[in-house]
């Protein structure tokens, strides 16, 4: 067999049975052995960064990665911002990057370019197969490598995929997930015993139901405070789960949340620090005087860790658990306080809500927390334009949970094709387009970087209007039915309407 | 005054003033500056691959570069696709990365990412700017680092923009484009008079009408071929001028149009290779018994090279150049080549073709080649998404000339949010798609490659259809008008009403 169907195949074995694709000439043959391996499922995207904001939403509810198609180098560079997010959410995903065929490699070709040298900066595991007799393997132990989180890139010459002489391999032993050490666990607890203000700090897989769970059985029984990660990759959240809040992304709220704290244990996560530096304020949160513990590092396994600190510390405690409560219907103007509340009146059981909405997100979370059971994903690595994407992978990952995205209106704008591949995947994902006609979060940092002036032409640079985007014009173009809210009450009726009917919809809510 | 202030006066003054932006939080003080340098004019892009590709169309009809501004590591990912394709045309162009404060650089922030490294694969020159007091001769080496063609990228922490302390700096020299020496041409001119069959083979510079004229008059005098680079980032063509082949894009038509050929000589380009490998197919079209000569290298003096050797080896030659004659209106049916027919009828005086037709593009060149004076910018590097940010960088350098971009379905995808800024800007461009409803190229070269299989599955990936992208509705929805031709006589009523207003149109032409 040939290389691309050594490939497909020794993937499908290793449990790698979808691709977000989007490929050129040199993966043709990737292309046509996909008719070979019906097991392989083809994600047609009409842009890279598609793909792999689709692969990253994907490894996030499937727990397992799916391989991105891409074409060269360009190909890659298109990918790369919700490469970054996958890389920051610390997301499986695998990456097959089409390359000019080994003697073409020389010739500086118009499409040649330094794919290695872009791959290295967001993958943990680079190589590029050099014959059809190893790419197989190459495969497997690429697989292998992020089996518990990270990017690998496959780099596949046209040659070596079209050329025999290949063979499945076999799928590779993956290393195990790190056990937190006792002592570890021992040395944490005498903190949390201490009596001084103590913080858990929480990401990772500590947002699971169990590590919240195991979380705030140790909170109830010893007092100690619990925060989570500001942009978790996943959360578990609704009635039955501790109500948590995230450490907020303002810098002065940030600190403010932290004010007071001795020990912040890290759990699953790494100390928090400021999405951006500004003048005059410090790089990070954490009080000057408090001690930062760590009970397990990003990629460990927390939640035991958390469980055996809870049994050493609260072996008797009641985690303190949600109520199911939902948000009244609101009436009245639509603005991102009743935007939220509708989302939390309406949400269906078991939804995986995509969250890109940025500064309109003010309330979401509070309003969707005690209502029934759903996952939540939120912009990992801070490249805006994953939300789009990541909501396809989640629903192909999970194709009888409903998608709900809600997705900022610049944002949108990033990767908005995406809407297409949610038309023909019939993906079941309601969007709901936060539109303010503007950059909301940057007429907000212009304002608070100090900058010496916000005149007209500043201004102009981060309002969306002159003209407007219709976002409904914009999906019914690319083929998902769509409508506009002006009000609280047409937003409910839509959001209705939309989640009672299989496929994607979109509603564009006008809040002004 | 502080960096940004600085740096944007300093660019100003080296004749940089047109930006492409895309800012985030780490470039606000920049965009704040802009409010006090009104020469030098910003430009909102809703993706940074807009941006890129904008200011690769700019520089080369303007013939200097613009900058743009991006979004950290992100945002130039975003933007690398088409500054590959800028750096394959040798365009010059200057990238400004906004990072993170340097005293955040060490905290590894979730935006943090390695930039130079991403940067470097296609810049000629990369700096990060290290305090206020540098910034401005940083930037000023910049422009002059690529004054004859490159990408310069000045990373620039968000603290290096907001302090005080930066001084404008001068612009710096630039080197002179180097001469062709003397015996060069002597020996091409003797290759020339030899007898043997002599292609010369042109690109850059070459493409200009005086470098056309001068090979048109070598060609005269002594019988040797011209052929076209595939892809010439710009070049003079309609009436008056001669009417010059490019070299095919497929391998076996490259073959074929140098067979026989005993000596290539370049001049403003290199030699030929084809775009990508295929079993059993040579990987450059030039015969195994030529010998390449060299004229001139992009970036030489090639217009003089050739005007000297025009003048020693055929002095009283007279270029053969097209008498003008435009195709007739043709009726029917719309397909490529009707389609270019009407362009071809139609096309006003001095416009600015730009070509991303890719398969629909058959007979397009042809078709326009006696017509009225006009620019061609067709796809250099090869990295689909091109076309509709370069026709807005051409519009914003010549705002007095219409812009007509021929845009593959497919590629469209990439950068659909061009249209958004046309609008903005109120771009003199008329789009016209070639809404074939697939990746016809692709279809194409599933077969030259011989993949074992086309089935069902595989067709999947290369085809637009379900659902059919619906592009009156998408552009209409970032305010550009458009309407949709299913017929020869459609396209051309459209396409004349478009020519008359000024502005952008959108004409989504139906070939099937």
């Amino acid at each position: 067999m040939n290389g691309a169907q050594a490939l497909i195949r020794t993937l499908v074995g290793a449990g790698v049975d979808v691709c977000f694709a989007n490929p050129g000439t040199s993966e043709m043959h990737f292309v046509a052995a996909l008719d070979d391996v019906p097991q392989m499922r083809g994600v047609l995207t009409l842009f890279e960064g598609v793909a792999t904001g689709a692969a990253d939403g994907y490894a996030r509810m499937a727990g397992r990665p799916a391989a991105t198609l891409l074409h060269l180098g360009p190909g890659l560079g298109n990918g790369l911002a919700n490469l970054h997010n996958a890389r920051r959410g610390k997301a499986p995903l695998l990456n097959v990057v089409g390359d000019h065929a080994r003697s073409h490699k020389r010739l500086d070709a118009p499409l040649e370019s330094d794919i290695d040298a872009v791959a290295g900066t967001v993958s943990t595991w680079v190589r590029r197969s050099l014959s059809p007799a190893d790419v197989a393997a190459d495969a497997a132990e690429a697989v292998a490598a992020i089996a518990t989180g990270g990017i690998a890139t496959l780099i596949l010459p046209a040659d070596v995929c079209w050329e025999d002489g290949a063979e499945v391999a076999d799928a590779q032993p993956v290393r195990p997930v790190p056990h937190v050490a006792p002592s570890v666990v021992d040395d944490v607890a005498a903190v949390v015993r201490g009596g001084e203000d103590v913080v858990l700090f929480l990401g990772g897989d500590l947002m699971t139901a169990q590590g919240q769970l195991a979380a705030a059985q140790v909170a109830a029984g010893t007092g100690a405070r619990l925060v989570v990660e500001t942009f978790p990759a996943r959360t578990a959240r609704g009635a039955g789960l501790p109500d948590l809040h995230r450490l907020p992304y303002p810098p002065e709220m940030a600190m403010a949340a932290l004010a007071g704290t001795r020990h912040l244990v890290l759990a699953g996560t790494t100390a928090p620090v400021h999405f951006f530096g500004y003048p005059g304020v410090p790089g990070h949160p954490v009080p000057e005087d408090c001690t930062v513990h760590v009970l397990s590092r990003p990629g460990e396994d927390g939640v035991a860790a958390m469980r055996a600190l809870a049994e050493a510390v609260a072996p008797d405690a009641k985690p303190d658990v949600a109520e199911f409560e939902r948000p009244e219907l609101p009436t009245g103007p639509l603005d991102p306080r009743t935007m939220a509340a509708v989302v939390g009146a309406l949400l269906p059981e078991d939804a995986i809500v995509v969250d890109e909405a940025l500064t309109s997100g003010v309330g979401l979370t509070e309003l969707t927390s005690t209502g029934p059971r759903h996952d939540w994903l939120s912009l990992t690595g801070g490249a805006i334009g994953d939300g789009l994407p990541m909501a396809l992978g989640a629903a192909v990952a999970c194709p009888d949970r409903p998608v709900i995205g809600i997705q900022a209106d610049g944002s949108a704008m990033y990767t908005i094709s995406a809407l297409w591949s949610y038309a023909r995947e019939q993906a079941d994902i309601t969007t709901i387009i936060c539109d303010n006609g503007s950059y909301a979060i940057l007429e907000h940092e212009l304002q608070k970087v100090g900058a010496a002036s916000d005149g007209e032409r500043a201004r102009k640079l981060l309002d969306l209007g002159g003209p407007g985007l219709d976002f409904v014009s914009i999906a019914q173009g690319m083929g998902v039915p769509a409508t506009r809210a002006t009000t609280a009450e047409e937003l409910a009726d839509q959001l209705r309407a939309a989640l009672a009917e299989p496929g994607p919809h979109l509603i564009d809510a006008v809040l002004r």
